[in-house]
Parts: structure tokens; C-alpha cells; sequence
């Protein structure tokens, strides 16, 4: 069990605070190899959940999971220029099979067994799948194929944060391939939608839907679209993607169709994925300075059940009052009944781990057929001060009572992620402006005149960068913020993770 | 899709006919490179099944899912002597952290990022965990711990056959940590016992448990539990394992706690784990020379219904009555209404597939509100030859007729498993008759005298390896078969994969 109980606040230092909730609600610690992480049972938890409910959703839409090899041959990655320009400078390479012991007895690298070909530990799977889908593919017949994997990726980061940039991470990547543009298109787009409904009612975070510009592309895509969470600190976070990758894979990998009219052409495809780093955003959506805070809807203890614990004699006829007469019907309650443990650490270790209720039932309690509840965030979804926050309720009502509280629990955190990311979002239109409001850590929509020189140096002078054009923006025709050329749309800049 | 007809007799060709099985059911298929497997949707999907309810029984133990590293340092392997004689002889090691564009444009490892330790793949967890363990553990108070994780593993396999053995496979690793080895020994007998109780409950593989003897115990294990199943070859297959560790690990990893006395002390260990090697195990239990063979309870598709499709008038009447009349009550029900495909080859697909009950509905049943039902396999089990196991029932009664069969079904593999081991089990007292029994491909309950050099010799000779020391076998005294020195108990020999 991790002991760790101060937490920075979030004013002073954003990001000691963002590890110190990692480490209060015990959800990860950092592995032995530089980047990496082990995920611990409360953390894998959370991941467990968001697994069950996107897998069930791919589901839906008519994917089937599959399971590609780990390892792709160094070559592969060639195929298509673009991507390994993206991935090439990142990737674990696997040299030799065998160790042996060496002469003083240690254990070494057998140079005997080394590779013909070294092998690549997938930064992605795009190239190994189409090597499969060159054989699996021949007509018109065999499309759309949709397919999907929840894999572990290496791609050799040299900064690196828990959840949100490690060496390894966990994701699903979905895999498709149509026999038309159109048909694609439609595909990443109803993908994208999926993960933004997704976010929004599981996750209670409000997210900018929109096109990613061509420097911010995924290597290899023809569009890539994104979904994009603002963080406490004003920073955003992609939060996933999906990418419309034309026929560029097709080509590399030779992935062609007999279509209906008996000509050959290629596949036209699509990838689209979400990964552990959602759980750092998550944390920064919500968390407060008293530790973490999560949602109900995929929170894995919606509610905590603490007996107040004296005696031998009061304490079994508590505990047999808890078991018989408190019905919560919903899945997520756990009861603490340590003993040795006072009442008081309980209630802050399970505010420090972000479980959205607490009920507290005693003696006092059990004669008056009522629990005490206690919410993680208050009413209006500030966090809570003293104890003054608690409700006595019935155990009649509680089933519908604590319905109600979740609910509210869950739309509360979604408006406060809407309303702050709303409120931090500045619209600007010069240049002066722009550098004051990327300073104060807003979200600006400014126009830009779609030139990559413009955009790479608005990235220099700010560390602002295109987050997206979003869906959500109108045409409408204005001079560019830094190059004052003329523009067609307000695009979205900000300081990112 | 995979349009592969023809399948290998077993009598002919069995290791063939595995393959073929493998093929023609869709399941997986080589990938790109050497001993890898990409496992396709039908085949994952059995998976998945696997999983569910597996992580289930891990989590109904009290067992909580995490997740470690991928990579690990290559100085942890050396730190359990007999670990790393066991391991380190078939790892990949990752040696280079970045690939480059050589001067010829082509992609090349950059000998720049050499890393100053190389990783290695997971070959097994117990080395990184118990780095782990070792920060975690302090107290009595802290144990159990019960974690448990799902991964992929690589080791470097010379000779590999999809599922039954790969280069990399998925699995699941139980580790835990106890107060004493009593409770260690406790703990991994029920995992084992879960095991049994798996196999035989979804995958209707009867199975013989016991203990494996010293030479084929995990490298680092005090003892290894087992459970072996025989397949049609009469070969062996260990279809999963449990170690009590002892505190070899907690030893060389440092995993000491302060116990109830205030004295410190090691921690007591156990792992366990099942992977992808026991659907090698599934399918060459059960299937025939017509394909795949499923139980009910693990079958991605318990149910196909087959409508017969005639002219489009016809056919939406015939469809319109499906959905509205034809209630299953079970999930992994599906319908085939693909058009332009003759009743006869979908018959045939999906006996092939081994989905247990396929239901046939055209005008004619329709009209008698009635459906045929055909079994994968015949009431006594045996391959079925013709259509004529065909049975009219009526829509009243199929929810329940449905349920009769698919437990039937189950009930029936499990039987077949069962009674094929049984028959095919011989005691035997002398190394002429172990000789012969063991050349006809039978299991063989032989005394031994313990003695590992016997054992060797009776591998060298035979083929056969002791599979287990069966819990089931009474103490017995007797002349070990091939020394003739004395013995206490029979111990089980088979030929194995």
C-alpha cells in the first residue's frame, strides 16, 4: 500500500501535483527501465473499465478483435515513406534471441544468435496488418474489413510522464479497409464520434472535435481527426484519433480489390486509436488538491461504505446491519471494515482515491434506519471544505438517492470540464493578442492562412501549435494572425502535452 | 476470408490435420515472422471467451488485475540462479533504442543508440515483479498480495505449430505473496484446482493433476503443479501450471516482511498461469475430420441459424419470421442471410467452424412454426455422416430443446474426453509393456523410483517424460519399471508437446 499523503497544489506546482496524485491514489509507479510503468490494481482498474465499455462500442459498430504479432521485421517499416519518417527514430530494436553466460560467470548477449534482420517491437501496427490484408483481400466481396487489437506499443520517449508519455503504453487500434474514399471518410468520422461520446459520458470530459493540420498529421494518414481536452493548467491533451489514411498504405503494401465494375484498385483505409494515456487526462480533468476525482460512470468504487467500527458487540450488529438492510443496487460498492483503522484515515484515504460517495453508518445510524453520505465534490462541484456537505438519508430512499447523487456527481463534472475549457477559450485577432492569451494558458481560435512556415513559427515564439480545425468552427473569411494573409477558418492553437 | 476445403484425415496425417483444423476453421495464421501467429477474429474470439471467464474465477479469489513492464533489465534474470538456466537460453533482447536512413537511403540501426543494459522481452514476470515486491511489502499487514496480469510473452522457440507453441503467446500470470508456506501451498493448489475445474467445466477437456517431478518443474519453483490432458494422438498436453516458489524469488529479489512475532522474515510465493496454448489443446480434444469441434460453453457462435433463401418474396417472409418467432434465450446466437451463398456450403463453413447446433428455416418450417436443428456431433458423440440427425421441433418448445442440446452437447464432449484418457490409460509393471504401451501412444501409470537419472534414461529411450505425479494415485509400494529399485507410488509417463 502506498502511504504518500502531502499533495502540491495545483497553483504552485501543476506537475509535482499531477504525480503526487498518481502516487496518494496509488494508481501507478514507474518501472525499472527508464519510461516505463507499472500499472497498479487501482489504476489497471480504471483501464479495465474504459476497456469493457470502447471494446463493447467497437463491438457494436461491427469490428472483431484480432491479435497481431508484437514484432515486425525492420523492413516493413519502409514500405511507406511518410510513416517511418514518423517512427523510425523511436523504435525498441530487437538485435539478438539468445543470452548465454559469459566467462566470469555473468549472464551476456550470445553474439552467436544474432538476427538476420532485426526486428521492430510495434510503435504501431499499420504495417504488419497490411502485410495480412494483401493476402486476405482480393474482391469487393472481402470489404469492408473491420478489425481492431488492444495492444502494448514501445516508442522509445526520452521525456516521459505516467499515463501520459511512457515508453510502453496500452491502446486499441482499430484497422479497416473500404472500397471507396467516401466509404473511409465516413468510417474515421464515425469513429472519431465515437470516442467523443465516449469521453463525454463515461469520462464526464469536454472535448474540441476537429481536423489535425497537415505538420500534425499521423504518419501516413491523408487526414487525421482528433479529439482535444483542456487540462487545469490550460494545456491541451489529444485524447484520440483517427486518421483517414487514403490509399497510402494500399500502395505500399500492395492491397488491392476486384471491385463491382471488375477493375483492380486499392484499399482504401482507415486506423483509429485511444490509449492509456486517457487516464492523464482523466486525472487532469478532474482532480482536485485534495487528491483524485473520477467520474461515476467509470469509477471502479462508485461508493464506499464505511461502519463506524467500537466494539465487538456494536461492531457485528453494525456490520449485519450494513450487510442486511443497505441495497445500493449498483455495481461498484465495497465496504472498508478494517479494523485498526480510524474512521477519519479511512475517509481521507478513499477521498484521496476519488470514489464520488462515501457512506458512513454507525450505531447512531442503524437505530434511526438512515446512512450518512458524504459526497467527493460538493453540489455545485466545488471541492468539499469540512464535513458540513453530509446528508442523512433513509434507507428507504437510499437505492434512489444515491441514483440521483451519481447522476449529478457525473453531469456536475462534465459541465465544470464544458464551462472551464468555455471560458478559457479566448478568440483573438492579432498578433499581440494571441501571444497575451497563449501566455495565460487559454485556448485561442485565431486565423491562420493554412501555411506550415506560419504555423511552425507561431510554434517557436509560443510553444502554441494547431490543436485542430475544428468541426464546430463556420467558414468565414479573415487575415491571419501572424502572417495577416488571408484565411477562410478560425483554427485552434494552444500549449499541449 | 479463408476458402480452404480440404482437410487431413487424422489417421493419416495428424499434425497435418491440425493445421488444416487451424485453416479451414479460420482461427490464425503464420505471421511474418519466424513462429509467430496472427491470431484472426474467430480465433480471438474463443480467446476472449477464455479470458472472460477466466478473469472472473482470478477475481472472484481475490486477485487483482495489473500490469508490468514489457521489457525488462537484463541483470534481474540473473538474480534467481535456476530461473535464469531455465529462461535465458530463448529471449529476444532489445539492444538499440533508434533506426536511422544509412547512406544508402535504406533504414539501418543506429549504432548510436546502443543501450548501456540490454532489455529483454518477457519471457515470464516473476523477475520484475518481484523488483517490485520487494518496494511493496513490509508488514504481515500487507500480505496477501494477489495480483494478476494478462501479457504477451516471447520466447525464442525453435520449433513452433500455432497455438500449442509460438515464439510469442498471450497468457495470463498470477503472482502472489503470503505470510507462510502453508498458505503459499494452499493458494497454489486452488489456482491449479481453478484450472481443472475450468477446463473441464467450459472446454470439456478432462485432465489428470498432480505434481510434475524435479526435472520438469519451473525454473525456480519448490514445486509445479500441473494439469495435463491427452489429445487424439494420445499425446500429452500441459494445459496449465501452478508454482508454489517457496521463497527462491523473495530471496534473490530481497521480498522480506516483519511478521506477527516482529521477526522478518521472506516472503512465501506462488504464480500461475494458462495462455493461448490450451486452444491447441481445445481443438485437439475435440474436433474431427470435418473441421473444428466446439463445446457450447466456450463457442464464440452456440447457434447459426440458416434461413433458407428462395426469391426475395419469400425470403423476407422467411426473415420477417425468424425475427419476429425464432426466441433462443442464449446469447452467441447468430444468423447467416448471406445471399448468393447455397445452403450447402454454408452448412458446411460453419461445420467446419464447429459451431455446436446449426437450425435450418424455410417456407416449410414456417409454415409448420417449426425449425430442423442439426448437431455438430451425433447424441452418442460420434461424428455425424449424413443429414439425417436432423430433428423437426417446434418454435414452442426450441428455447428449451436448444438448452437440452447445447448441454447435452457439452455434457457429451466432456464424456468422450474423459472415457478416451481412461481407455487409454494402462498400468503397467514391466519395461516391456511400458515400452509398448508408450510406442501405441498410450498414457502409462508405471512405478518409478524417483530417480532422476531413471527418468532420463526412460526420455532417451521412449520419448515418454513423466507428465505428473497424479494426486489421484495412492501411496503404493513397487519396483520402479525401468530400475526395478523400490517405489511408492505410480507416476504418469506420456509421450507430450
Amino acid at each position: 500500500m502506498n502511504n504518500k499523503n502531502r499533495i502540491s497544489k495545483r497553483i504552485d506546482n501543476y506537475s509535482q501535483w499531477y504525480q503526487d496524485i498518481i502516487d496518494v491514489a496509488d494508481l501507478a509507479e514507474h518501472g525499472p527501465v527508464k519510461g516505463t510503468m507499472i500499472i497498479k490494481p487501482y489504476g489497471y482498474a480504471i483501464w479495465e473499465n474504459i476497456k469493457k465499455i470502447l471494446d463493447n462500442e467497437i463491438k457494436k459498430t461491427g469490428h472483431k478483435n484480432v491479435c497481431f504479432p508484437l514484432l515486425i521485421p525492420k523492413s516493413f517499416l519502409s514500405k511507406e515513406a511518410s510513416h517511418v519518417e514518423g517512427f523510425a527514430k523511436e523504435c525498441a530494436v530487437v538485435t539478438h534471441y539468445r543470452l548465454k553466460n559469459d566467462k566470469k560467470g555473468n549472464i551476456a548477449v550470445d553474439d552467436s544468435a544474432k538476427l538476420k534482420e532485426e526486428l521492430i517491437i510495434r510503435p504501431t501496427s499499420e504495417t504488419i496488418i497490411n502485410n495480412s490484408f494483401s493476402k486476405w483481400i482480393k474482391s469487393w466481396r472481402d470489404l469492408p474489413v473491420l478489425i481492431n487489437q488492444w495492444a502494448n506499443i514501445v516508442r522509445w520517449e526520452m521525456r516521459t510522464r505516467p499515463f501520459l508519455r511512457t515508453s510502453e503504453f496500452l491502446w486499441q487500434e482499430g484497422h479497416t479497409v473500404h472500397i471507396s474514399n467516401k466509404e473511409a471518410e465516413k468510417e474515421s468520422q464515425k469513429m472519431l464520434k465515437m470516442y467523443k461520446t465516449f469521453v463525454e459520458k463515461y469520462l464526464a470530459m469536454s472535448v474540441v472535435d476537429g481536423e489535425k493540420s497537415e505538420s500534425e498529421r499521423f504518419a501516413g494518414a491523408d487526414h487525421t481527426y482528433t479529439i482535444e481536452g483542456m487540462m487545469q493548467d490550460g494545456k491541451a491533451l489529444q485524447s484520440a484519433t483517427s486518421h483517414n489514411l487514403g490509399q497510402n498504405f494500399a500502395k505500399a503494401f500492395n492491397v488491392k480489390f476486384i471491385d463491382k465494375n471488375e477493375k483492380t484498385q486499392y484499399g482504401w483505409q482507415t486506423s483509429w486509436g485511444m490509449s492509456t494515456r486517457i487516464i492523464g487526462g482523466l486525472i487532469m480533468t478532474h482532480s482536485d488538491d485534495k487528491g483524485l476525482v473520477l467520474p461515476p460512470n467509470i469509477a471502479p468504487i462508485k461508493v464506499i461504505i464505511i461502519p463506524v467500527l467500537k466494539n465487538r458487540e456494536s461492531d457485528s450488529k453494525v456490520l449485519s446491519f450494513i450487510k442486511r438492510k443497505i441495497k445500493i443496487g449498483t455495481s461498484g460498492v465495497e465496504i472498508d471494515s478494517r479494523i485498526n483503522v480510524s474512521i477519519g484515515t479511512k475517509h481521507y484515504e478513499w477521498e484521496k482515491k476519488g470514489v464520488p460517495i462515501r457512506l458512513e453508518i454507525g450505531e447512531k445510524e442503524m437505530n434511526s434506519n438512515s446512512v450518512l453520505l458524504f459526497r467527493r465534490i460538493s453540489s455545485i462541484g466545488k471541492p468539499i471544505k469540512d464535513r458540513s456537505s453530509k446528508k442523512s438519508i433513509k434507507i428507504t430512499t437510499l437505492k434512489e438517492e444515491i441514483k440521483k447523487e451519481l447522476k449529478d456527481i457525473q453531469s456536475q463534472l462534465f459541465e465544470n470540464s464544458k464551462n472551464y475549457r468555455i471560458n478559457k477559450t479566448k478568440r483573438v485577432d492579432n498578433w499581440k493578442d494571441f501571444v497575451k492569451e497563449i501566455e495565460n494558458n487559454n485556448f485561442v481560435l485565431a486565423h491562420w492562412s493554412g501555411d506550415k512556415d506560419v504555423e511552425d513559427k507561431i510554434k517557436q515564439k509560443t510553444k502554441a501549435t494547431i490543436r485542430c480545425i475544428p468541426f464546430s468552427e463556420p467558414k468565414e473569411d479573415g487575415l491571419c494572425v501572424y502572417s495577416k494573409n488571408p484565411s477562410t477558418q478560425r483554427v485552434l492553437f494552444a500549449k499541449s502535452y
